[in-house]
């Protein structure tokens, strides 16, 4: 269980770029950062304003000298201190990610970056290789795929519980953006100009997500070939999409579907995967993420509760709380966020084993998600041909 | 509400074709059949094994010398009789579904038939004609497509609630044949083999469920095209199908999504349509169904209840107990029946208005579920291909 | 599983008093009796209004000259038939139910009546004598009691799987009479008249539904003092209550409490039962009917669904239709009444051997509910103090 | 909504009373204090082990020499500096609450304690009077007390959408000590212990937390009498209670019906609140956090999600993220203690009308808590009588 106790010698020297006064998000990510002592914020570019960014900066307790106007003076006037910052997390809209990643690489810093990294595969195999120069670590946010269920999920599929593995259903189909909300919220503006938002909306936006839980649940899942449809309701965001359908075939013939939607009307999050083999099926759904699905053919279903001593231990290890008590999205980003600081650590330590054994969403998560999102939208402005993997 | 008394003049003089002791639908055709005072049961070919079927037929109440051998003598000799049957209930294996319907209309009789009603829509078309030249009532038993609810989601969606629709996700996925079971079961094996069960097995036997109440939910629907992917994963079952995904286009621009499944392991039956507009969405579970998910998208989700004085007046008619107690798949079918005696009825009294004011799934409906298979398998077997409608 | 096939050699002659065209109750043991061609309707006293009764009778095909004005004189002149009637339903108001009961008992028939039977436990002793000296069966109509998981539940604990018995909760709570409906409505208004409805309201009329379940699954539970509070909350009804708290002692150690209630606003039916042992709980609510909750401590809960091979045999053989598929209110009601035909079968037959494998809610039942009543009003008429039992 | 931006001018200087690192809800106080920069650890007594205590705080960035051997010494020696604590919870076993409390108080802290305060009305009343001789804030911990939803149902009862509320029901009922787990842990030993805690266990431990909520709910409810049964079902527990039913009569005629319990076999948490008007019903459950079930006899029932627009003002400002989104039990804590913080700042500033604003468990829930328990007590050790409030 996690109790403030810390598992790094010294916690991590940590800015942020964007995630100012406005933004919700980058609430979440000094949540995540600061909650167990792993990291230490000590500067910032906060904000486009570069007034409003230090008066902010300087109100969560960072030197009004390291709040800085932008990214490029924070990460050359960091370098030159003896107690500059070791990493830097990203929360900008998604058409700034590559270059902000890239200049963050290049200055020899950890990163932590919103998906997606960037717009292209081409990109994203760039960011690799400057990753791989600099052995830096470029952490990616699926926030839940730290989730203790996730874990136990992933632990019940490699020891067999669900027989082989047929079927992965994932969806994350919200409803919020059911009517042309753009016109008044900011928030959604640049998530359907293909400018600031890339080459998708939903694909990349909520698709990747439950996609890459089921990475962390089947590692040895490959996708074959897969094909999409895509849609776009409300007709002023084409060609961007706002719900899509992807069908992808596996190595090996198991089947997988894809629903992502920013038009489920009614629907709060929807974030949901399912998981189906010859024996038993697992699900898990992000709106109640305390409970795990397990459900043998020919036996009752079994509802599993994080927190309790029947799960996996790997699923035990990340509890801030007993069973009963529910943990929330915080948690689960927070987890995340301890195996950032992880196998930072371990980088900077060269420990290679303490880093193999850290399980988080890094740089291969990130590239796979940009493949993924260019193959979906390379079938659907296809006809939805099939499109090998 | 229905509370037995009866809508029609004279209970309809009805037999049955298989349905035997061995039968487990026989007894949900007779329990909804009966349930009304509408039909008497007053002769049958029960069971292929004569003798054994007439014990049944004499223990259920019918004349000893009406228990037929098979059902061409019993169609000759009941239309001797001035009190001979006018309708007959067939519950065989699909693959004889085509010969009995299409003797039944030749002897002038209306009748219920399990679905597929034949294996072409070569067949199906003939078996309309039929249907029109003697003018019989043929009805097709999609068990929840005289529930309330489904009559309700009916009237919303035709009121605006939903605004526009734009996605019908279907799906009938139960867990059952998750292991090949059909080597112990009679009867799961005669499903999986194509001469028996036709050219599908997921898509017919289940796939068509869904489809069918989005027909009666979305009168002005129009497929435009489809696609398919179907797997056997127990390999056996090869050619055909334990699993099948059908993506479709409407006119119009809407799309469609069904899941047919035997093998979804650990789900109970798992029939679920959810209909989504631009405005809300409408969701019904056939294993809870007497709740449907009412979601406006911006306002707390509702949960409306069978029998509730806020219901539509058409979605209220058929109740036969008040809102709190569960009715199940028996009153479903019931009232299913319920709608054959009035069809047949009118039909009887060359009462167009009466008919053309009775919903029932009728000899459209088969046809139009045995088109569909159709369209799925051939997409399927060409490598997933758009097929136009 | 029921298909049709009778258990008892011939079906036995049936008449109802009342339930007649305005009555929801009397569909309801139509259905219940009729279902599996144990009973055949051959005579009734279906109104208080003789035509109308007469009417509808014969619309549900009973004879002209068998639909009578009144009880006594159906009492009467079927018993100068050779196939006059061998069993009544009653379906009247409460105040009725001791002297037809009575009547009935003492004309040599079988009885098929609704709780209470009667309003003291002197008259419910009386109608226990009768019962005996006659040799006829008096059936009390607790809906629920045939339930095949109410079977379960009585098997695990009787196995130990609860462990030993702690708590037992009980609660029938609707909300359908949280305003003064009764100015509207006759079917309630009787209910809140005393002259009619006896000395209780909810604690009667509903709250005997779900102690009654306690009994068949918890056969060796003796309670050994109980304490009530009653309210009125809408006034015009007192001295009848419209809530009621019931805290009871079993000997042993064990506690129970029962909420009674038709002010639980927004509540739908709210019938549950929760028996907690120092080992595991089951929970079973009657609008969820074919699920059962298995919550063992320190495991992940279970799901138990009705129809499944996981069950106890005895939980399985009711059944009309296999798992995932919902049964209803109807099926519980039939296999009660399938019940009653064994019984009463057993009983013309003098098999006692018979007749003591037939678990079914009878004269005890009825005057254990009647008790109860009693002791309850006692408790709350004098400011809730213990009543030995 | 909450993101960083903290609304006191300064963090508060803060130090734990135990809390150390064997200690889970130490963790928790420290996350909910620290959360939004509204206080700031910088002394504590971590633990009875100073060295273990000490080697803890330094760990969390306490420097060395405030991290005291007990808490005596930190408040004296933290009196001594113009930087010295402002505030301190005390996160101990029940039996040192009061002694430790009292110190705090006449040290001129505010105090942050684990319910229940003390063991006696008494103790209680006395500490009351030190709260208001200093001046100084006592919050107590009833975790979910600042919960939005919580706001909500406040906010809706206020504005009649109930009509005349009749019945409180609260439960906090969990299965986790089903079998007497004392024996191998120390966490559940000392809470059976009369000696440290107190009269009673599940009413004091379990029991208030729900009540509190009833009393936010509910400002104007007073509960006029009470009565108690309690029961030692694992009996090494006498004379502490495992399991406690507590009903009340409220001044007006509403009834109120407590159920505490520690051998709730299966149950997770199982805090539950339900609040029934004579117009609709309110349902609440901490497992499920982020739901209000809001239910208009009559209409469908409706499912209320924390962070929507269409909620009462007074339930969005604590938002840490939008709907859909779950947060936990840490949110609803960190809400307490910003609370806490308003409510210190207001002190400090003589700030008497935002004091006012500030809606938070302080002395007068402790003392409401502690007399509640002694009147369960006694009602309950005298065969339950009535006992007036």
């Amino acid at each position: 269980m996690i109790n403030g106790s810390r598992r790094i010698p010294q916690p991590i020297r940590w800015a942020m770029v964007g995630g100012g006064s406005q933004s919700q998000i980058g609430y979440i990510h000094r949540c995540a950062a600061l909650r167990d002592n792993t990291f230490v914020l000590v500067a910032g570019a906060f904000d486009i304003d570069p007034i409003r960014g230090s008066a902010f900066g300087e109100q969560l307790g960072v030197d009004s000298e390291r709040c800085y106007a932008d990214y490029l003076s924070m990460f050359e006037q960091e370098a030159r201190r003896a107690d500059g910052i070791q990493a830097v997390s990203i929360a900008t809209p998604n058409g700034t990610h590559y270059s902000i990643t890239k200049a963050a690489l290049e200055a020899g810093l950890h990163v932590v970056c919103e998906k997606p990294l960037c717009f292209t595969v081409e990109q994203a195999e760039n960011l690799r290789e400057l990753s791989h120069k600099h052995n830096r670590i470029v952490g990616v946010t699926y926030g839940y795929a730290g989730h203790q269920l996730i874990e136990q999920a992933r632990e019940m599929i490699a020891a067999g519980e669900l027989g082989d593995v047929r079927m992965v259903h994932m969806q994350f189909a919200h409803g919020f953006h059911s009517a042309p909300v753009e016109a008044q919220s900011q928030a959604t503006q640049w998530r359907v100009d293909p400018r600031q938002a890339g080459p998708s909306y939903v694909l990349g936006d909520v698709g990747t997500h439950p996609l890459y839980l089921s990475e962390v649940m089947l590692p040895d899942l490959k996708i074959k070939r897969l094909m999409c449809s895509r849609q776009s309701f409300v007709a002023s965001r084409a060609p961007l999409e706002d719900n899509a359908y992807t069908l992808m075939e596996y190595e090996g013939g198991a089947m997988g579907m894809v629903w992502s939607s920013a038009v489920n009307a009614g629907s709060m999050h929807g974030q949901k995967i399912r998981v189906i083999g010859s024996r038993a099926s697992l699900e898990w759904w992000d709106e109640r993420p305390n409970q795990l699905s397990f459900e043998v053919q020919g036996q009752p279903a079994q509802i599993l509760e994080r927190g309790m001593g029947y799960l996996h231990p790997n699923a035990l290890i990340d509890d801030r709380i007993g069973g009963g008590h529910p943990e929330g999205l915080f948690e689960a980003w927070a987890n995340l966020y301890y195996r950032f600081a992880l196998a930072m650590d371990a980088t900077d330590r060269s420990d290679t084993q303490a880093l193999s054994a850290v399980r988080y969403p890094g740089i291969d998560a990130g590239v796979e998600g940009v493949r993924w999102v260019e193959r979906c939208v390379l079938s659907a402005d296809n006809d939805s041909i099939w499109v090998a993997y």
